[in-house]
């Protein structure tokens, strides 16, 4: 089993607040991270995928073909976005960095199994000192 | 004369356009950084001063006071804020680096004088491959 | 489960050595790490939680209440201090990485505990060569 | 348990292809990586042990042992090399960071076996986008 | 006067020698840099341009078409290439840092002269340890 | 005119304080870096060289032999050591970045002169937030 990750970028726009709060109330519970006009980050998400190599090509999966695919399913759909009001897959989830991590991998989770590897893990930084980690259901 | 630098970090959301452009032509003119829902960045801005070190302490400048001095000038009014609708500094200006750098830059220069040193340059990174410097008028 | 880490940094003067030898035989065994005279990293400390992100809210736990519980118990103690005279938690043990991140983890473990969520890992850079990872005893 | 990294580079010149294939289909299979003249990569090499420390030192290992290992057993064979032409243990491999950190893995175990330790990864970044980790056959 | 600047990276092989020495006079010259089977590299290369920011949009110059440009005369010609052989603005040029820099500058300046920006500084970092940077003939 | 910069590293214990101040006295004016039992940092060293590269090989200088040359006569003195009482060339200066990055330009200069290059620039990163340049009197 080897184990090879591919890191892509995106910046965004989000705000973190629960909607049924007021102003006041979301910065009491969320700090500035709920400011109303928005804030945002530049993202680094860090593909993890395993699996056995092909004894011919020496390679698990094509790390080019890994980039288009984290790109056309993810990056296109967050990058330059704001992650509240335009991310279809992020509706009706607070863009923590824990909910994007998790909806990032149940995005490309099915994806990467119909290609035939396994995705082992998506870690998302949102600023150069916090990440999260996401290993999926089972882990 | 020596060169002591400071670098801080700040996260904000901006959006570049022309108010006096519809979204299309913002977009045709600005692409994706002109989105009207606003996208951000975890910007880093690394402030530079320069002069003599002060013979008995070997110091140009305490590095906690120039820390202090920025995160009360800038830091405090950019972080977590929307940089088109809420910082005073930048009213009437495009949020561009470009123009983020001179404010700084112009904000910073006469507190600095007033404590004895010279700023040398306000450098501003938007992500990890776009950067730019400004380092005043007679420069 | 989700795993979520927060970076903090501290600086530090140590002496790896034994004080059974004379400094002859600490310099053979440890070479230059135990000059009699102090020698210091800046050290970078990855602190890495594990748990249910609430779903409500979205987030595990919040990072700025991590970050100030990681002050409190450790940078306070650690930042600009001499590791083997100063830190009440590293009394009696040689300030290896090794000795560092295991006293660490066992200090933020309980409190994390009484904070309703689990301490994963705790990761120490020495230089930005060198790293050590402990994850508790039941790992 | 603890577990210790040393992290080492080098700089090497390879081609990804499969000698059965002519040139166009070589270029179809892996594109610009099966340059006939070959390209290089700054390679980043981290290698993980793990085991008790000892209850002396408090070190699991001596790093610059450690290090010392890594350079003979490994750096000296593939740094300023062609990985396809010049280094032993590729012989009949395609130089993919897969197969290379396999390599270097079954290479690193036995030698680190007799010192004592239990190597655990091998991780190897070919650009800062793209890395592989290899944790044995039992992992 | 505002200074931008764009990075861009590639990965090339190449060999640092003189045709007319043979391979021993070579080491001894260039020590493993001379590998007639070559060695490579990472490169990271930054372009930094100086001007007037247009009073209206906030912008000296369109970073994604600096980045176009860099890409088109530059990137395209080196990335997975092999510069003693394959690059045509390296024909009889040794491909050390200094000879890639300068060529670049000269490459870029006309074109960058032509879009009405003038060509600051050509900065290329070989290893993480070494880069050189060119500032243009009357600098 | 062409200008290199290599970059190296050591490991350094050190206080910053006035030997005819009390320990409230200089900590009043140096904070924690006064701390009498001392504290140390990883420094970081970026030495650049300026000239004309050399028509033949296309190289300045051997960048091999201006990192040997500065681990001979900076980093041998300084890595694992205690600057305010084991570096020579440090005695009488209080080991501020600015005080260390003008002793190492004044030891380097004239070893470089005699080898036909000029020094340019003594950069000296304390942390990964602090900075300071020296470019010689004359700059």
């Amino acid at each position: 089993m080897i184990y090879i990750t591919r890191k892509e970028n995106f910046n965004a726009a989000h705000r973190v607040f629960l909607p049924e709060l007021s102003d006041e109330e979301n910065y009491d519970r969320f700090g500035a991270c709920s400011n109303p006009n928005w804030h945002g980050h530049n993202y680094t998400l860090f593909v993890t995928i395993k699996g056995k190599p092909d004894k011919d090509s020496g390679y698990l999966f094509d790390l080019k073909k890994l980039s288009r695919l984290i790109k056309e399913l993810v990056i296109e759909k967050v990058d330059h976005k704001n992650l509240n009001l335009e991310v279809d897959f992020m509706k009706g989830l607070i863009p923590s960095s824990e909910n994007i991590a998790m909806a990032v991998f149940n995005l490309l989770d099915p994806e990467l199994r119909k290609q035939g590897v396994a995705l082992h893990c998506v870690k998302l930084y949102e600023t150069e000192n916090n990440y999260v980690e996401y290993f999926g259901e089972e882990d």
